[in-house]
């Protein structure tokens, strides 16, 4: 197959070293900066330094872009995507954004099934990529009424990647468990380390403050984007976490050890039964 | 030296192990449940295995029990211990605790230095322990009026066992600091995962998800301990990071991009220029 992979940060980046690694499918590369794809072309990312023009070719369509950019993306170049060709997003968010390329999908003759590859890394850039970053990971495919081939076709592309797991679920269902699994640890690990405390860390910290701290370093512009398209479901989710938080809190406050332990030992329970 | 270790679960353990891996020190275990001595025994991990009888040739004691059991150790063990015998804790809070065992220092006769060594895993027990524990971890060293002489010989100790840092301060200082880097994540862990999605995130976490809720597996009996202990301190870092929280939650449901933005990259910066 040829396939396009629009965007080359470190999603899409990764997906180009992915495919070069596992499959011999042929990978056009397409990228508002010009540089990066000569870099890509240059460690063998990519088959081809593309355009709008050679989404003509392309079998299937990666667009691996920030979610509105996705969108306006296919709004100016939908006309040059092939009749049939499967497109399909990476987008951290879909409520807002599938039922939008869903439409585009109809107008323009493509067929569109929504993804999202959970893998990144607290950096970002092609830079960043690598073509082992899907390895193990969990592809979320939302299908949003594509036909079950189109469907069958992303998921076998996913698994030869190197994706350990396919999830098939609804926008809803994945913005739902996306606020909890993805969003909370970000606003979690941002809002710890803007205590005081933080710049004097060093010395007093150990791994549990490494782990807690470690996506802080955030892309502000992709995340705060991601928290307002999916606001409601995030907001029932901090508010979850805050009522387990307060319950915590206020168990030390009083100064309630059974309390206290009552509550870690339901934690503890949970986090041992799931096993990860 | 004869380095008496109280305390066969993964601290002390693992400071037999180190101990006997870096050094020609002779290790004497002592520890309630003597199966788990015997094991520490063919391991090589311990040379002897000792009881208070074996206190009166230790030239250092390390305990390493949970904080309220070590001062109960010593005040039930304490005229076995050598005079001018170098004792240390290792205990995760310090004002609780310090105080006490500097008061039996002098009523048994021996020099006491608090510690703390800055490293752990979400599972517990002898079992757990490893020669590899303190590489490069921070080794909190609170002297707590102790000679010099003592708190140097505690700190080359620590180096020599391949510990990467010393950090000398006072109880308060450790105990506001590790409010912060250390019981804060564990009870951030703890609240995430007592959400109801938590159960159902197989297929749609990664990364953050595995970072924030890794130390929920947690032994519910010492952290209770620890807490109750260090209430005013976490307190403090509690309603801190509530705030912090708040302060995203109330932009993310006012919908305001910019400030959500704004407070994002706040936190990147915080923890880009730390480096780590």
């Amino acid at each position: 197959m040829n396939i396009a992979v629009v965007g080359m940060g470190i999603i899409g980046g990764s997906f180009c070293k992915s495919i070069k690694k596992h499959t011999d499918h042929y990978v056009i590369g397409i990228n508002r900066t010009k540089s990066t794809l000569e870099k890509a072309f240059s460690d063998g990312a990519i088959d081809e330094i593309g355009d709008k023009e050679s989404l003509k070719k392309a079998d299937v369509v990666i667009l691996a872009l920030y979610p509105s950019a996705a969108v306006e993306f296919v709004e100016k170049y939908g006309a040059y995507i092939k009749k049939g060709a499967v497109v399909t997003d990476s987008a951290g968010i879909k409520s807002e954004i599938c039922p939008k390329l869903s439409e585009l999908s109809r107008k323009f003759g493509f067929v569109f099934v929504g993804s999202h590859p959970m893998a990144g890394k607290e950096t970002n850039g092609y830079e960043s990529s690598d073509d082992t970053l899907y390895e193990g990971a969990s592809y979320i495919i939302v299908p949003c009424k594509a036909d079950s081939d189109s469907v069958k076709l992303l998921s076998d592309l996913a698994l030869e990647l190197g994706f350990g797991m396919i999830k098939i679920t609804t926008p809803e269902e994945h913005d739902r468990m996306i606020a909890y699994t993805s969003q909370l640890p970000h606003i979690l690990a941002c809002a710890y380390v803007l205590s005081p405390c933080c710049k004097n860390h060093k010395g007093f910290s150990a791994g549990s403050y490494k782990d807690v701290s470690r996506v802080a370093n955030i892309n502000a512009k992709l995340w705060s984007e991601l928290f307002m398209e999916n606001r409601e479901p995030l907001i029932g989710e901090l508010e979850t976490l805050n009522e387990n938080l307060l319950a915590i809190i206020d168990a030390v406050r009083d100064g309630d050890k059974n309390r206290i332990e009552e509550l870690l030992e339901k934690a503890h329970k949970t986090k041992e039964e799931l096993g990860e």
